[in-house]
């Protein structure tokens, strides 16, 4: 058997999210193995290197399966593109060790999320970035920063996970955490070995309270110390997020 | 009178532009107008700096209209704003003199054409870049831009303007034409103290086809010597547009 790695790019806005639960949701791993489906003519296991939750996007999750097939690589990418709805893109199949797993040989995910930082809202940007008006003191929120990298128990950023998933244990490595100003942008970009459920939009949400001046220095170990959610700012809205990265 | 400068933000994807003319048509202005009817309680005529064409986005378009209220201009803003659809955002509403008008004081306008040249499409950019996958030469269409720039004669590049428009002078001037490379994109800005009808959409499909190869060295001065509009290329589709700029 092949093992078909993909790379893939996606505009969660009009998705319930990367993983089939209720048939009845519209989610792009379902999206794709209907793809997959009407290329194969048969039904093929997908395994993502992970679950990104509804409106959320990424220009690069990963994903394989299995497959005998007699198309090359190129000619998978161009079926399964061609019966693909148009806010799915498959950037890159490619032949991966028979023993390759999206989920369990990813090494690290990188998440970038977006925060227009100006006072008026935007037409063009609305649904891949958070809109927040109040000016942001940059300064003090990489200060803050600083105090989430590294391995570290990072349960008060946990929202309460799905039902069907097992999630206990809640130590993560965040390898880095960088806060760049792109014109009226600031993107707060998070490198780790892995995420607890909703635990980067925990953290950018408990950052723009602090960039607002709202949270004082030394708020981000204070609730790392709690290892209690309700320490940790508001859940940011899904639309600024996008997965960008993931390392194997 | 008081007259307001409005500076406003787009996306045209949903949009027949940016005039009204069939009025079961959704067009920019035509939603302006009905948010400046919400908040003043009358019809108010709104001068844009000049038309977009359908699909084509803006991020600085500007407009004017005359007003007596006892609102201030931060008030106007977010009234408008308020009622106005999430496609369209006023980024500014600010006092102007009184003889100020959006569309015959224009000194410059700047467009910018975004172009994905990359082999995969992009779910993300869809709407606002048009995807080319064949590697343009970049070199090549920098050389031949340089035949645009200056006071010249650009009836091979206008398309046939729409029935109640009067544009018998086709000489223009344009400023500059800049070709950047910024990651997967290609973007085209062009300057000018005005455009034909369809004028930036048909040099970029110009430009696109010497890059891609299919035109030779000295192609756009003999367009520009043809003045007739079959010896230019396509026309390029319109979600690659946008009105970066209007200056005054």
């Amino acid at each position: 058997m092949r093992n078909i790695k993909l790379t893939i790019e996606y505009d969660g806005t009009h998705f319930h999210g990367w993983q089939i639960q209720d048939l009845k949701q519209r989610t792009v791993q379902g999206e794709i193995k209907k793809s997959l489906k009407k290329v194969f003519k048969k039904d093929i296991t997908l395994y993502g290197s992970g679950r990104t939750d509804s409106g959320v996007h990424a220009i690069h999750q990963v994903a394989n399966f299995k497959i005998e097939s007699y198309l090359d690589h190129t000619e998978i990418l161009r079926a399964i593109n061609a019966s693909l709805p148009e806010d799915i893109s498959i950037l890159k199949a490619e032949e991966a060790n028979e023993n390759f797993h999206a989920q369990f040989d990813a090494k690290n995910k990188t998440y970038c999320y977006s925060i227009l930082n100006r006072p008026a809202r935007s037409a063009m940007h609305r649904d891949y970035s958070y809109y927040f008006p109040v000016k942001l003191n940059l300064k003090a929120m990489r200060q803050e920063a600083k105090a989430l990298v590294g391995k570290k128990d990072f349960k008060s950023f946990r929202a309460t996970p799905p039902a069907n998933t097992k999630e206990k244990n809640t130590i993560r490595t965040i390898k880095s955490v960088t806060i760049k100003k792109r014109g009226d942008f600031v993107l707060v970009e998070i490198m780790a070995n892995g995420f607890l459920h909703k635990m980067v939009r925990n953290i950018v949400g408990t950052l723009i309270a602090i960039g607002a001046g709202h949270k004082r220095s030394g708020h981000i170990r204070e609730i790392l110390r709690a290892k209690n959610r309700s320490f940790a700012g508001k859940t940011a809205h899904p639309k600024g997020l996008c997965l960008v990265k993931v390392n194997y």
